[in-house]
C-alpha cells in the first residue's frame, strides 16, 4: 500500500460533499474530532481519528519526513514533523443517514451518576428501553453473515452458549496495543447485565473462555493482558461483551460504566439473581432521554 | 547533518539519521510514542505525538484528502483518509543528549491482571505487604494533626466512623473539574478492601454520607457528579477512600482496579463476607514486587 495520487487508487473521496454544521465534541488528548453535518443532503456524523504510532515504520517515518524546527533549548528541541500521507493515516468513520440519537450519541455532554434499584428497572428504565431502543438490525446483520463476515474473528455457532467475536469498529487492527474486540452473543433476548441469572453462566462462562483462546492464538495475547466486561448501561441492548488490552485505555473501562465478566459470572455464582435484584449505578449524560426519565420520577 | 533531500524547505532532518534502540513506551489513545536511540552516536530520547484535530483545517482536511473504503455496513463506513502533510503534523521532541534519567523517565510498564482467590491473599499477598511495611508515618501524621492540617477539608474525629477528607497530591484545587479528594480512616488496622466486613459498613456508610455532603457544600458538586471508590490494591495499606469528579477521567478509576463504595457496601450488606472469600482482580505493573511473588507461586 502507498499513498499514490493516481485517481485510480482511491476510493471516491465522499468527504469532498461533506458540509459542516457543527463540531460535536473533540479530545485533543486522543486526537479525534465529532462532527454534524450534510452529505448529499443526508444527515450524517463523521468522527475523524488520528492512528496510532506504529513502531514498525519509524524508521521509513524519520528517513521520508519533513521537519520543521519549532524550538531548540539546551538538550531540548521541538519539530513539527510532516509525514508522508500513508504513514500517517486518519481513521474516518462515517454515520449516514444519522438519526436525531447518532447525533447526540456523539455530543459531549457531562454525565450524572443515576442510582437504579431493582424496581426503578422495572417501572422507569425497561419501558423506556422498549420504547426507545435503536435498531438491532446491523447486530442482526452479523449474525446472520450479512454484514462483516469477512471481519469475524472467531464463532460459536451454538444457539445458546454461542457468539460471534469481531473487531469493534474503533479497532483499526493494525497493532494490539489497542486490541478492541466485541464478542456478540447468539441469543436475541437478552437486553444487558440487568436481564443475567444463573442461566446464563454457560453462556458468560463459554464467551470468557473461547473468546480468551481466540484472542491468544489469532493475537498471541494471553488472559492476564486483557480486561473483559460488559457495560451497564449499554449502547445497544443486545448482550455483548467487551474485550481490551488491559494497558489500553479503552473509552467505557472506568468502574461507573464496566463490570469485570469475571466478577459477574462470580456474583451470579453465589446469587443467581443479583443482576436482577441489585442497586445498579451508571452515569448518563445530560441529553440521554433515560435521564430525564428518573428525573421526572423524582430520583435525581 | 542534513538528511533531508530537498535541502531547500525543510528544515535539516536530524531524524534522518536517528537509530532506534527501543520503543520506550507508547499510547495508542493519545497517538504518542517515546523511542530511545542515538543520534550521530549519542544518547537520545525521541517523543512523537500525533496533533489534535483542528475545526478551522476541516474543509480543506476533507476536500484535500485521500480516502480509503475499509468497511461498509447498513449506515456506518469506515476509511482511511490520507491527508495532505501540512494539515496532519506529528509534534516532535529530541532530548539529546538524553541522560539515564530521561530513558527511565520515559520508560513504560506493562501491566497483568493478577486473579487473587481468598487463599492467595493470605499465602501470598498478605505476607507480602506484612514484609515490606511501607512506612505509614505520612498518614499518621496527617491523622494527628502533624501535618496538611491547613489542608483539611472536613474532619468526622470519631476513633470508629471517623475519618479525615483532604486534597490528593495530583489536584492542584484550581479548578473543580479534576477535582479529587481522599477519605483517611481514623482506624488504623484496616489494610484494604480485602479486611472489609459488615462490621465496617457503619463506617462505610459514614464515609459516603458525610463525604458527598462535604464536598456539596465546600464545591458544590452533588453526589450525582462524584465517583467514590476504593482502590485494589492500593498503593498504601491503610484505608483511604477516593472521591473523583464523574467526569474527571481520573488515573486509577479503571474497572479493573477501582470498587464504587455503593457497590462496596451493597455487597457486604447481602454478605458480610464478601471481600474475605471473593477472588478479586487487579493489575499489577511488570516491575511491582508482588507480581513475582504471583509468578513465583506459578499463578501467573
Amino acid at each position: 500500500e502507498n499513498g499514490g495520487e493516481e485517481a485510480g487508487e482511491k476510493s471516491e473521496n465522499v468527504l469532498c460533499g461533506f458540509k459542516t454544521s457543527h463540531v460535536l465534541g473533540a479530545s485533543d488528548r486522543e486526537k479525534t474530532i465529532f462532527i454534524h453535518g450534510k452529505l448529499a443532503d443526508q444527515e450524517a456524523v463523521v468522527i475523524l481519528e488520528k492512528t496510532p504510532i506504529r513502531e514498525d515504520t519509524l524508521t521509513e517515518l524519520f528517513s521520508g519526513s519533513t521537519l520543521k524546527l519549532e524550538m531548540r533549548n539546551d538538550i531540548y528541541s521541538t519539530y513539527r514533523l510532516q509525514a508522508p500521507p500513508f504513514l500517517n493515516e486518519i481513521k474516518t468513520t462515517v454515520v449516514c443517514p444519522a438519526t436525531e440519537k447518532h447525533v447526540k450519541k456523539y455530543k459531549h455532554q457531562e454525565s450524572f451518576l443515576v442510582e437504579e434499584t431493582d424496581e426503578d428497572y422495572r417501572s422507569i428504565t425497561l419501558p423506556y428501553i422498549e420504547m426507545q431502543r435503536f435498531s438491532l438490525q446491523w447486530i442482526h446483520n452479523i449474525l446472520e453473515k450479512k454484514a462483516e463476515a469477512e471481519r469475524i474473528v472467531y464463532e460459536d455457532p451454538d444457539p445458546d452458549v454461542g457468539f460471534i467475536l469481531l473487531p469493534d469498529f474503533k479497532w483499526d487492527q493494525k497493532q494490539v496495543d489497542d486490541l478492541y474486540l466485541i464478542a456478540i452473543v447468539h441469543q436475541r433476548d437478552i437486553r444487558s447485565l440487568r436481564d443475567l441469572t444463573s442461566e446464563h453462566l454457560p453462556l458468560l462462562k463459554n464467551i470468557f473462555q473461547k473468546g480468551q483462546e481466540a484472542i491468544l492464538e489469532r493475537y498471541n495475547l494471553p488472559a492476564s493482558k486483557l480486561r473483559v466486561y460488559l457495560h451497564y448501561q449499554p449502547s445497544y441492548y443486545h448482550l455483548h461483551v467487551h474485550f481490551t488490552k488491559l494497558d489500553y485505555e479503552a473509552p467505557g473501562c472506568r468502574v461507573e460504566r464496566a463490570h469485570l465478566l469475571a466478577d459477574v459470572i462470580q456474583n451470579l455464582q453465589s446469587d443467581p439473581k443479583y443482576y436482577k435484584s441489585r442497586t445498579l449505578y451508571f452515569p448518563l449524560r445530560a441529553d440521554d432521554g433515560l435521564l430525564s426519565k428518573f428525573k421526572e420520577a423524582g430520583k435525581l
